[in-house]
């Protein structure tokens, strides 16, 4: 059973200000417009969706990120802004020169993310006429608090379930270092698509590159390694911001505290990533799906993700049925190099096929009584070589039906 | 609405002697067993799984094809021989040699097929003990009918709601040609998984290598344009048998029924390709998405099956829901040349979207009178170049994860 977490305390970095308002682009009665402003200099650094339909808000974020630094983050929930040619790309600029011009600051240190409906334009005015009140709020003019990272993240929801936030803290002689993250997972609402957004801050001094060479890195083991449904956002973003110039110090890899930084930054965006999986819609199980012995990691990427998005194998997890032969036919079609005769297979400790075949040993009841688990783990060993790859999902129900099916219906 | 067909009548072919029986190996009170006897010199082609862990029936028909010559086809339901190690081989050679025994002919021109539970061995001696009874009820001996292949499509059923057939005549001065196909669908019991078995039989006289040839080429369009769930099954077979040598002659491409030929088998194994899809678990529509317009026919191919296999479009339709929005993220997904700004999107005949926004006229009452049809056609025109494909499916329904997920738990 997953017990919804409660979002975590999270130290404040200095130069960070946030609100958040109701600005009626689609949901009433709840904040769906948040700013974050810089009142320190800031470093960034962003990963996208590699849709080719990449949302307006996308599109203008890849241009803006040449200057590597940011003033302010500009996200509406209820509208992806995504698919709404010419006027898309308007509204974008409608905002980053309304913002732009509050600031006092250049068109490419505004970034923008928007999650919601797609296809629909929708009034710019909406947002822009709520940016001085939101920048005023923040306390940005006198550097005071704002509102805290669960406000920003609760803004941001679509239908997820609760607001997903992780921090972690690394101590050192130079002070500590905060890594404070939010995202919104793989909420859906029809004619919506899922949305994955997540922005990330820390006080240590990075600058722009490192923290793109950093996530970019750490992106292919978390965020990338998770899915849902196999469908593919046209407006996932992803933004590290470096706040201040205070902090410590991360110039480059032989920096001190450069793997201690990494550590806590993997952490940070693993524990986002999972709670995406976790909320991801109808789920019931969290299922882990760790693929050895392949011939190299990418081969062993491909089966990992070719069992993960097979809906057999998830319906059957959501059955509680330890259906081992699903995932030797998701082996199968995955098209890499493997040998049926030497493929083992295990869920949690349990062995049960190996050598091409069942394992003697294997027990229905065991197997049966280990399926009732929350997080379910599958192991499959290639025995080929040593590529290996983890990849995270959820089980498909029912209620993943009904969710996707049942709006405007 | 889908109103499951009846089996169609079928002309007999001279030489074919099918008889079934109840052999037991999973199922109770029907038939499992089906063999199929030549007793006039038979031509074969087939085209397999692409499964890397194809099943040993599978294996087997690979290497026999190199005779290109039939005598039987041993067909089980119930049980896929899959994952069944050094057993699984063990048990094919036993059925081939018994049955080569009988019928005094090579291993190599007994053809097998196995669809069911993997992973499971079976005791073969409930086929072998079978194989004389099985040949003798078939009229093979004295030349005299047999059971037709209504019988045989049902033998090989596993959770298939009906049996499914086609038949096509081409009438030419030196005599009729008969085209007769059968087929059984992606039903699924777990632990098992999809497979897809068709069998297509003709008088018509051609080369092994023309079987082939035609069979390769067909399948393209028609079989490897389908899918229901995205998932590979480790025993899907194809094959073709031309049987005996007193028919229409089809000696190569400049014969003058090759034409007619090719067109009729196209039609005998698209009508069986749709069967299988109307077929498909919980399935409630059927959706043709046609892809033009894009750099080539792969890269066409690659973008339909990215919306046919996307679970978001396939809820979509379920629901009724014209949600183009889905159709444009299963585009941007594909990863294959696109360019949002030019991309026109099609339900039935109305225009959703085009050049990279919602279409001025679009009325969302159209469109949902328009998804309440059974048939669902959507069009995505890509305005790049010629390539085109395209790819059938149905949509995905709560039903779907109840057949897949209940079992068993």
């Amino acid at each position: 059973m997953f017990n919804k977490p409660n979002f975590p305390d999270m130290p404040h970095i200095k130069g960070l200000h946030i609100s958040t308002c109701e600005a009626g682009i689609k949901y009433h009665g709840r904040t769906d417009l948040l700013g974050i402003f810089f009142s320190l200099p800031t470093r960034v650094a962003g990963v996208f969706t590699t849709s080719l339909c990449s949302s307006a808000p996308v599109d203008h974020c890849k241009a803006a990120l040449s200057s590597g630094k940011a003033k302010a983050l500009i996200v509406n929930s209820g509208n992806a802004n995504a698919f709404t040619g010419a006027i898309g790309s308007q509204i974008c600029s409608d905002v980053v020169s309304c913002a732009s011009d509050l600031l006092s600051c250049d068109s490419n240190e505004v970034f923008l993310a928007s999650t919601g409906v797609i296809g629909e334009p929708f009034n710019s005015e909406k947002v822009t006429c709520q940016l001085s009140n939101l920048l005023q709020m923040s306390g940005y003019a006198d550097k005071s608090g704002g509102l805290s990272l669960e406000d920003a993240a609760k803004a941001i929801m679509t239908t997820d379930l609760f607001p997903k936030g992780h921090s972690e803290v690394i101590s050192t002689p130079e002070g500590d270092i905060y890594i404070n993250g939010i995202a919104k997972g793989a909420g859906m609402i029809a004619p919506d698509m899922a949305t994955m957004l997540s922005f990330i801050f820390t006080n240590a001094v990075l600058s722009a590159e490192l923290c793109q060479h950093l996530l970019s890195k750490i992106c292919a083991t978390t965020f990338n390694a998770i899915t849902v449904d196999s469908d593919t956002s046209t407006s996932d973003s992803l933004l590290l911001f470096s706040v201040g110039e205070e902090g410590v110090k991360i110039s480059d890899a032989s920096s001190p505290y450069y793997k201690a930084f990494e550590e806590a930054l993997t952490k940070v965006m693993s524990n986002l990533a999972l709670q995406i999986v976790q909320d991801g819609e109808g789920a019931k199980k969290l299922i882990k799906i760790e693929v050895m012995g392949a011939y190299n990691d990418l081969e062993a990427k491909k089966i990992a993700f070719s069992i993960a998005n097979s809906p057999l194998v998830k319906t059957a997890v959501a059955g509680e049925d330890a259906n081992w032969g699903r995932i030797v036919m998701a082996v199968g079609k995955a098209g890499q190099r493997a040998d049926r005769d030497k493929l083992a297979i295990y869920f949690g400790d349990h062995c049960v096929a190996q050598n091409g075949a069942r394992d003697p040993n294997y027990c229905e009841e065991t197997l049966s009584a280990y399926m009732k688990n929350y997080e379910i783990s599958i192991t499959v060993d290639l025995k080929l070589n040593d590529g290996k790859f983890t990849v995270w999902t959820c089980d498909l129900t029912e209620e993943y039906i009904k969710i996707n099916a049942d709006y405007r219906s």
